[in-house]
């Protein structure tokens, strides 16, 4: 199915934004906007001039995120938050979170220009830190709003003052977030859009392998405690380890003392385990730590195990999910569901109000990258399936009330 | 069984000795001692001063190798090589070479104190770079002795003239050399002693598995091109392809990009491979080219595979090996014959005369460390077997002339 072709202007015009915006950058060659940078404030600046020219009133808050405002004339509604972030990683590509806002812009304008009156504000935002290049501390923008910033984050960044941007839940019905899917499986699917079930639980383990180097040339192999067969074992074990949509990767690897004619005494890796699904997340870091005891103790080596970090399931709004269902079964032939593994900013959001969340198709599933690349058909499925979301609620809202 | 107290009394001066010379050293702090650096001339001096106390003649030819002469009254003799390396790896162990020049010396000290007349002169050498650190190229002593230096080798050199250390291959009736085994193999076994059966032949691979980067949150299992699964398979199949005696071994490992987040889009390996027998190394190599192979495109990976080096296997004489094994006899329970995976001057040498080579054990396999360690005991061993050597090859001259 093709989008009408209005939602095919409205997907080129986002193109063009998209352009526009990645040229903006803190870095000469190369797209980098990090948080509260020269960059960051031209950016939204130039995305404000789009929201004010689309009719809603604009403003930055206290965490440097821009807002664009439709004001519902109903006395007393709740606000709809749609939209993304501005800012991007180091040599970044132009998509990975910019989409989301103009989309979101881009559907709102479609609404108005229908002229129903909504019951519910909207409210577009550009958050101002989902990576977390400038300080290592991801979501600063989203966590401000929903009132969720440590005094770790405060004590560590030079801004004063963004504690202010918290706004209460009170005040949110929900939010909805397009980003690209940063992964392979619409593209293997042949589908623009895929409605999003979860963001990931992660555990991200350091492990080490040690055993004895030795001469290469003459330690027959049964005398051998080499530390990287045992590794090497561990990573054919973790690939095979996951069920589902578990995934389980090695990533880094250091081998040492690393010479030709040595045998590795020691292998340090990193393996990083995701799930929709905390407790099948938990099972499975139980399984490859028992996989990984038992190649140490059959090989004569140490290991050692850290766990450095474990984030928490975030799943999506069930009712608010079932209406973005909806919305993509009028534009696609089939409605597929599927979690995320990255994190997104709705992780945080989701604390302050009910959220959902829709991938739009990127190239190869290759994000963080310059080669990031999205078709403008498929921007205009989001735009119109966004837009469609927008008039469900409304329905949904008007009904409830 | 024990050695006689005599040759505990040598053997007791020659661990002496070797701390002596240990204390020589290029780099304050640890022991490096390179191709006729300042400390090189220092211990060529010191065991120069040794051989002659043992009444020897001595000099240093024109490749620094450093000479100790016991002429026999016998008109026309032949000459008995005796004696291994004085140069150093940096932060070397003290027993990697100089152990076999000084109980060269200390064996032929007990022959001459018997008062036979050998049929043959003997020469105790020590060699001047068996270790190439100075200059990245092995060997420039035996080399130079055996007229295989390669126009190569003059070019990369500050040092003139060394070619002159050429001698005829008709001067030469034997070359014996003991080393530590620099392997676990005769610690395992409980013996002091081992003959060894060849210097084994080498190839020394690299290869690269190239697959696709991606995002380790979002890119399910079954969407992967991962090149380190690939390697890892591989080197399971690495460690379990050799049978025997020969060896396998990947020591060196770069994966990339190498973040924990990130599914590894190549990884570079190091293969070394190693067998007595040529041809049995040969067919090892092309069965894991064959498997790595099969891997890349079972999992859809390209494979880079290029062959660094390839060095023949050098086996040691048989009839020399035969005496060898008689004079061992005489001190060990059993006679084990083994493979030396590493090189050694003797590969060079044996173009020039026929050649044999004793290992003693040095403990838990270590070399190429301070930490390497004979024991006073086994030393005993390898003069009584060196001397019984040199007095059975004098039998067997004096029979066959």
């Amino acid at each position: 199915m093709s989008a009408p072709a209005l939602f095919n202007e409205s997907a080129a015009r986002v193109m063009q934004q998209c352009d526009e915006l990645g040229r903006i950058t803190d870095e000469p060659g190369r797209l980098t906007r990090t948080f509260h940078s020269p960059a960051m404030q031209l950016a939204n600046g130039l995305v404000g001039t789009w929201m004010r020219a689309a009719g809603l009133e604009v403003w930055d808050d206290a965490a440097f995120n821009l807002f664009g405002r439709w004001p519902s004339a109903r006395g007393r509604a709740r606000t709809l938050l749609l939209g993304s972030h501005l800012d991007t990683v180091r040599d970044a590509g132009k998509y990975d979170g910019p989409l989301g806002v103009l989309v979101a812009l881009a559907a709102l304008e479609h609404v108005k220009s229908q002229g129903l009156p909504l019951p519910f504000h909207v409210e577009v935002v550009g958050f101002s830190d989902e990576e977390g290049v400038r300080y290592q501390t991801t979501y600063l923008g989203s966590r401000a709003l929903a009132g969720r910033l440590k005094k770790t984050d405060l004590a560590l960044i030079q801004e004063k003052g963004i504690e202010k941007a918290r706004r209460k839940a009170s005040e949110f019905l929900a939010y909805a977030e397009v980003h690209i899917e940063q992964g392979p499986v619409l593209e293997a699917r042949d589908l623009a859009l895929g409605v999003v079930t979860a963001i990931a639980s992660q555990a991200r383990i350091r492990l080490a392998f040690s055993g004895v180097a030795g001469h290469a040339g003459t330690t027959p192999m049964a005398l051998r405690r080499d530390a990287l067969c045992g590794a090497a074992e561990f990573i054919v074990a973790v690939e095979k380890a996951p069920a589902g949509q578990t995934v389980a990767t090695v990533g880094m690897m250091q081998v040492s003392p690393g010479a030709s004619n040595v045998i590795p005494g020691r292998v340090e890796l990193s393996l990083d385990v995701r799930d929709q699904s905390e407790a099948r997340r938990g099972r499975l870091c139980a399984k490859l730590l028992k996989i990984a005891e038992r190649l140490a103790a059959q090989r004569n080596l140490t290991l050692e195990w850290k766990i450095v970090q474990e984030t928490p399931a975030v799943p999506c709004d069930k009712r608010l999910t079932q209406l973005m269902r909806q919305a993509v079964g009028r534009h696609e032939r089939e409605v597929i569901a599927l979690p995320s593994g990255a994190g997104h900013d709705g992780a945080e959001i989701a604390h302050l109000c009910p959220m959902t969340m829709l991938f739009v198709r990127c190239q190869g599933g290759i994000s963080h990258n310059p080669a990031e690349s999205v078709q403008t058909s498929d921007v205009a499925k989001s735009i119109a399936a966004l837009a469609d979301f927008i008039i469900l609620l409304a329905a949904r809202e008007q009904g409830a009330v």
